[in-house]
């Protein structure tokens, strides 16, 4: 029939036993006639294990070290698979990031593919074996060993499915699809039977976590059609695709929440043109990624004030970047809040619809929940509250919106 | 100073905390002034619970997907030995195999170097890192990961050497140098100060276990002068080279055993030209390594013997191929004897001493073994011994070739 990408994560391979399922999952697919490349993470908490080693000899690895430590992981999940798939009688066969032609960026741990050398994977593909490629990781251009970071086997399979013009690519996590809310956080949340790149790029942007953004983007540039589905459970997940069919009069259709967030504010910058650009520009040299950015810049004055949100895992190294460029950036002080949360609610219908923003700023207020900041996109609205307050949040905001409703209807169907 | 390519084992680089002892060596080195390159293989345990999950998903593993997930192995250790050079203030770089140019035969799980592209360690040495290179591993001249079979990574460590011209070669290992016997089957078996290239190969091949006969070949070959100790123990190793100064008056050096060996017979084979080489081209193609041979062809009969000796480890695939040529080689019948042992005397002088193998047969007569089979060649006798047997015949002829009194003179000087 077609050529299919399926990607199984950590969880999905997490043991012996799970990787002889996921093998089953896969003759399904070759039984039905398709043709198969099948991008695994590394086996559950086997990069636990690996990071530990790490810290026990050292507490600053060297990125590249790490990159060459980590990336077995998934050398062993492919290896495993390939011989499960064997012993149902399926030719197959393995390769690495760099035999299958996954070429990145120079930088380690958090690496973005360049473009991928298809050859080697079509000829096994041509041959009739499912091809197993290790996710997360790639080759540079001088032949180091690099990683995705987070995520980046999504990303692995998005971009494969894309050179390989595959007719559909199939992301099997430990949940059934892409949900209106966090169903852990927000129990009467429904799962989607299609959703939108556009919505599903803030989704995965906003810490929904089932998809990788950087995946998202991939396949919303090339048109790949994603299926986010289960390999715990045989039910139908989530359609992934340009225009989505969506409940009819719903303004918003999720709202996702982020958990790991700061907020930093750099105090007594000079007020001149170039002071944001400077300010950024270093941060991303140093591949520290900022989310939401404020400056109210008040003309005539002669300091100013920058804000910005980022993940705090990232925190230690930015103050860090700062700290070593005070005199260049020229500011008086840092000052950061940890601790918080980003809420947002998201949803295509927004564009034609004002007053979405205004509606979610009254229900957090009705709620006693503090914004600490904002952020609007097209198709989102988030804010940033205090982490205590995260979890009445997203729940305030799913009931205000009428999620809730929407739940009790797709459930009702099932 | 010079260039010293040092191999550490697998007890060496065992644990975190071996790891970081390793290093310190390696320091050591560096402090000398010397240029290092460092082969090490995978972590103590670490092959065996691979090998353990591949078990439980399948009897008959792929040989190619098998080596796919061992050769993770030796890259766990070299990434975290090269973090643990980092930790000491080293310079050092990881090289998995095929970064390091280990080019090998188009055979998995047994593969043997062809050549070493030697331009990568050696640059990463001119800017004067550590370089870290993962033993046991290559890769075929179309990106296939292979490995070199046991012992792998004492042969990439020599090739290493060889390639890079090095001033030496260092075996770390978990002894502290080569003895005239096993220490734990000969309690007064020596340490030996030097040995010739000769000598220690049929000692390798004899199972002496200390290092991979091929890696001796190879020194031998390029005249690579190597050094055997312990990382255990800060004590004096033996040297292996050339011209090796021994015990005045001494017509062996050395009693070794291996103790997994069958003896294989195949019988009521036609008697006609062609016959040998039919039978051991044939297990030669499926890589079975046959020891001592024996064919007692009596001109005129129509129908010959031919009897076999092989490591136990092989006799199923052995059983197997010749099962499946039965029609080709048109023989009546194999018979085999599992549970033999080999024990032989090594010795250079033995080339100028007629007798000793008769006195090596008189010995083991007088105490009761039963020969099954004999070899020879100029500095060794081997004889294939029943397995109870193995012990008792050791000590016998350790004792019968005045090795346990070199010993005690050896100890004294201590």
């Amino acid at each position: 029939m077609g050529l299919i990408v399926q990607k199984f994560g950590g969880t999905s391979v997490g043991s012996v036993e799970r990787i002889q399922h996921v093998a089953n999952l896969i003759k399904q697919e070759v039984d039905n006639g398709n043709k198969l490349v099948v991008v695994v993470s590394a086996m559950g908490k086997s990069t636990d294990q690996l990071v530990d080693m790490a810290r026990q000899i050292t507490k600053r690895p060297s990125p590249r070290e790490m990159d060459m430590l980590l990336t077995t992981g998934e050398q062993v999940s492919i290896a495993l698979l390939s011989m499960a798939l064997h012993e149902l009688g399926l030719e197959a066969v393995s390769l690495t990031g760099w035999q299958a032609g996954i070429h990145t960026e120079d930088v380690h741990q958090n690496a973005r593919i360049l473009d991928i050398e298809k050859q080697n994977v079509l000829g096994y593909v041509e041959e009739g074996k499912v091809v197993v490629v290790a996710g997360f990781q790639g080759i540079t251009a001088d032949g180091q060993i690099t990683t995705l970071g987070r995520g980046g086997s999504d990303t692995t399979a998005v971009a494969l499915a894309a050179a390989l013009g595959a007719d559909r690519c199939d992301i099997y996590t430990d949940v059934t699809g892409v949900f209106t809310a966090d169903p852990r956080i927000v129990p009467a949340a429904a799962q989607l039977k299609q959703i939108s790149y556009d919505e599903m790029l803030e989704l995965a942007n906003l810490g929904a976590g089932v998809l990788h953004p950087r995946a998202v983007e991939c396949a919303k540039n090339y048109q790949v059609k994603l299926m986010v589905r289960s390999s715990f459970e045989a039910v139908e997940g989530t359609e992934v695709k340009e225009e989505a069919v969506m409940e009819t009069g719903k303004v918003v259709h999720g709202v996702a929440h982020d958990d790991q967030v700061t907020k930093v504010t750099v105090k007594g910058l000079k007020n001149e043109i170039g002071v944001l650009s400077r300010l950024f520009n270093l941060l991303a040299e140093y591949h520290i990624n900022v989310d939401i950015i404020i400056n109210q810049n008040i003309q005539g004055e002669e300091q100013t004030n920058i804000s910005f949100s980022l993940d705090t895992d990232d925190l230690d190294k930015a103050l860090q970047v700062l700290d070593d460029h005070k005199a260049q950036l020229n500011y008086e002080d840092i000052v950061y809040e940890r601790d918080m949360a980003k809420v947002s609610i998201v949803g295509a219908g927004m564009i034609s619809n004002p007053g979405v923003a205004a509606q979610m700023f009254q229900s957090l207020a009705e709620a006693g929940i503090e914004i600490k900041m904002v952020s609007t996109s097209e198709i989102k609205v988030s804010c940033v509250v205090p982490h205590k307050d995260m979890v009445k949040a997203v729940q305030t905001l799913h009931a205000a919106f009428g999620l809730d409703r929407v739940a009790d209807k797709v459930s009702a169907t099932n």
